[in-house]
């Protein structure tokens, strides 16, 4: 049994797939999204995921030739819906420290936690804003294990997001990764420990 | 005028979708490839080029469904067509050093100059296996003023990829994106310096 919980955020307790919009649009926003953190990270530009959401929708938007509300859709971001079974899988690991590891700022993931009903299940709600640089950076997977004080191997990571899984699980941590939709995994040389469908199977 | 020219290849020099292969998926391909240099990066395990466009082909075979001849459609890489302005563009630049600075191994390189004809036009043939890290991390700037002996800000640096401008620019280089398909810039926050439909309005 794992000592400890290490859960993403987007995508993973709360559904990016939930904002009332063009099917197109958010899944250009999303990808352009990931693609800005991983550049940025690379190039040593930093910019905080608020910042960076909204760079990611203004090109989704314009690439799109659509003219879209930014400030009603980033809104959105602050009260995203938890997928339908969060709660109850939440519930099931009571007991052990559970923490949130997220590209979001801190302001981002407090709007969404109380929106959602799930703040103070957690222990620790981290942001990559501590190091200014994203995910799949281990420097980012550090800051969970230095914040539970237990070692990567001692600790399940969760996530949804394939790249996600391989990064944690290239820190040392065993994962889990939520496949929702049944896709292939990430060819990154890598396999999850452990693999659901959602986080109700954990 | 620039006193020396740096290239990026693939996309830029050679037609990725010169491919004779489903457009789809030579789209989610060329995606995977450049997402997986960019988490293999950030996460500190290199494999290089040649390994990760393989990698990214399986991957993008599976999740379409498809049955692909792997080693038919990899071969495809050594052998790419170049844009059809390439020659005349890079005859009117003669007598000053050109070079390229690509992702791509020295061999793949090698392999698309000697199909394309296009051998003895380069200076240098610089690829990020020096340096075990891609593109946009600024190390791999670094490489093109350190083989001309330029500084960044006398080489014009030319990329028909959106986020390579970027990070050449983050770097210090004068940059031209070379837009082949109108499309909007990315929000990185960096302007290109020159923007070109074609390689020969250079």
């Amino acid at each position: 049994m794992p000592r400890g919980y290490v859960f993403d955020a987007y995508g993973t307790l709360f559904d990016t797939a939930s904002i009332a919009a063009d099917p197109a649009l958010l899944a250009l926003w999303r990808r352009k999204q990931l693609e800005y953190t991983w550049l940025r990270s690379l190039m040593g530009r930093w910019e905080d995921f608020w910042k960076v959401t909204e760079d990611a929708l203004r090109y989704a938007a314009r690439s799109l030739g659509k003219d879209v509300p930014i400030d009603d859709l980033m809104k959105a971001y602050l009260t995203l819906a938890p997928f339908p079974e969060v709660p109850a899988a939440l519930d099931r690991l009571k007991g052990r420290p559970l923490a949130i590891l997220s590209n979001g700022t801190r302001a981002m993931l407090d709007a969404a936690l109380t929106s959602s009903g799930l703040s103070g299940r957690f222990a620790q709600v981290l942001s990559v804003d501590a190091v200014r640089i994203y995910k799949p950076s281990l420097r980012v997977y550090a800051l969970a294990t230095d914040a539970l004080g237990l070692k990567a191997e001692e600790i399940l990571f969760v996530s949804s997001n394939a790249w996600d899984v391989a990064g944690a699980k290239a820190f040392g941590y065993r994962v889990c990764w939520c496949n929702r939709l049944k896709a292939p995994m990430d060819e990154l040389g890598v396999q999850p420990d452990l693999v659901v469908q959602r986080l109700d199977q954990l």
